[in-house]
């Protein structure tokens, strides 16, 4: 594929504002978050998944969703998503104006039970409690199923319960699938495996992959993915998301580094990758740490360097 | 793919010796360059650049390279490959017993002035004055063409420039070659229009691909490189090779990175992941900084957490 040819349009949905800074144990000032929302619709992205509407008790860091929500600037092609857990978060999520609702459930038993401290059954449930709710206001709503690649306390995740969780949503009237690769053990067979028994099972549902770069190869499984015909990729801005020196680092895919990827396979996103970049600088020199993501650190690929400044290599 | 079917085999080349540590600012002792090579053949690592004979003015951190030859483990089945820049060097080389000698010349004509401080036609005319020297120890070279998918000076390179430099190559008798992503300009397009290329115009030429993580995406190029059956790669162990603070962060592809994306896509590599990434790990330690590696980090995709041990995550 190369620019002359017809290229695919891939959403690109960032994550930073929630699955970013939810692991970021200090609160972050709402206007900070609003900032990084604001300046990446500058930058032309045009989906998010703009924060939580979890209880604040659970999740301190997401307790101003309402307040990033009405603060955030409304662009017309832009979707700003809220994560709803049950009825109550899907009517904050309804007065707070989300463009979508997101629901959360686990493929795995055991990672459901830690994450929301109920079973998979009882948070399937509460999806199709709230989903009227969301039609009630003409709001779709994206299903994310986690541990859709792996659990990290059960291990391998049979497809089958992927499928399972989907057909709960699909019965829901959901469309729309995330499949988190919550704790990043996704790999290409996995992915392959796992989107192509959805496309069989469900042609009518469009899915979406969310990738971690734990293991370091978050955009291989990208590959995999647009080789399957997916298009909607969810990633961080500066791969947020995990401390990369922690054991167990857990960051998002990057947005610059996936988008750069993206543009130069040929694929339109309609985000100004410079712009981003230049976004994803200013998160690290406020968070005042390095993050994981590499484009912002090189600089375009055609970028020509000054020949005196250069130190001999030698090979 | 998935373990059932006959699996291929890929060379990984170890070159965090040489491209890696080269970019150290301070000379990394001796011992602990044999420490990690002998780690690494103890891993199950079968090809290392191990070293570089050029001239120790030039590169005081290669200055040790007959020291290293002659102190690292020897074992059968492993082939230990020194850069050789001209005759000196490969007298040098074949005296250290090298398994192999590695030529370089840059398919961009400013980044091999740069480089070597000489002209592509120079730097070729030495390779074919020590390509005999090479064949009279029985002693196989391969011809690394640094620069190969963008050159940081001139941009874009054409792909006619890489071909013309295999060609000389090819007239001294050379049948194996490393293309060079000296500073992180390649992408699958690039790589899929530069491989194909050879492929077709020296079917006889053994093809190794020499990624940087530059901008994000040297697992994806290996991903467009599988796809085309090429069957060998060089990574540094942790991903060394550049600082990832730094602007224009330049470290490798990351060995066991590279090999959990190779075992997990069905292929065998020969090497024990456990055991490279513990020499990852210790080469983090007492260079005392991170690394960017993430698999070392993370450890094993189906290593199960314990549950008491997990924070709450919702979402």
């Amino acid at each position: 594929m190369n620019a002359q040819t017809q290229a695919p349009h891939i959403i690109v949905t960032e994550v930073g504002t929630r699955d970013g800074f939810q692991a970021e144990p200090d609160f972050i000032p709402t206007e900070r978050k609003v900032e990084v929302i604001n300046g990446l619709i500058d930058a032309g992205v045009q989906s998010f998944e703009t924060t939580s509407f979890v209880s604040p008790r659970a999740v301190p860091q997401m307790a101003d969703a309402m307040q990033v929500m009405a603060q955030v600037r409304r662009k017309p092609g832009v979707r700003l998503t809220g994560l709803v857990p049950n009825a109550r978060g899907a009517e904050r999520a309804a007065a707070a104006r989300v463009d979508m609702m997101a629901c959360f459930v686990s493929a795995s038993e055991t990672h459901c039970q830690a994450n929301l401290n109920k079973s998979k059954a009882d948070a399937l449930a509460d999806v199709h409690e709230f989903t009227p709710i969301a039609r009630q206001f003409n709001i779709p709503v994206r299903g994310a199923v986690a541990t859709a690649f792996g659990c990290p306390f059960e291990g391998e995740v049979a497809t089958q319960s992927v499928l399972d969780v989907i057909a709960s949503y699909h019965a829901a009237g959901i469309r729309h699938v995330s499949l988190g690769d919550t704790t990043g053990m996704a790999t290409p067979p996995v992915v392959r495996r796992t989107v192509k028994a959805i496309q069989q099972q469900f042609p009518d549902v469009l899915i979406a992959l969310h990738f971690h770069n734990t293991r370091g190869i978050g955009l291989a499984n990208v590959m995999a993915g647009l080789d399957l015909g997916v298009v909607e990729y969810e990633s961080s801005i500066g791969g947020l998301g995990g401390c990369p020196f922690a054991p167990g680092a857990t960051g998002n895919i990057c947005t610059e580094d996936l988008v750069y990827l993206l543009h130069e396979s040929g694929f339109h996103t309609g985000i100004d990758l410079e712009a981003v970049a230049a976004v994803a600088r200013s998160v690290q020199d406020w968070m005042g740490k390095p993050l994981p993501g590499q484009y912002m650190k090189s600089g375009p690929r055609l970028k020509q360097s000054d020949l005196s400044s250069v130190r001999r290599a030698v090979g």
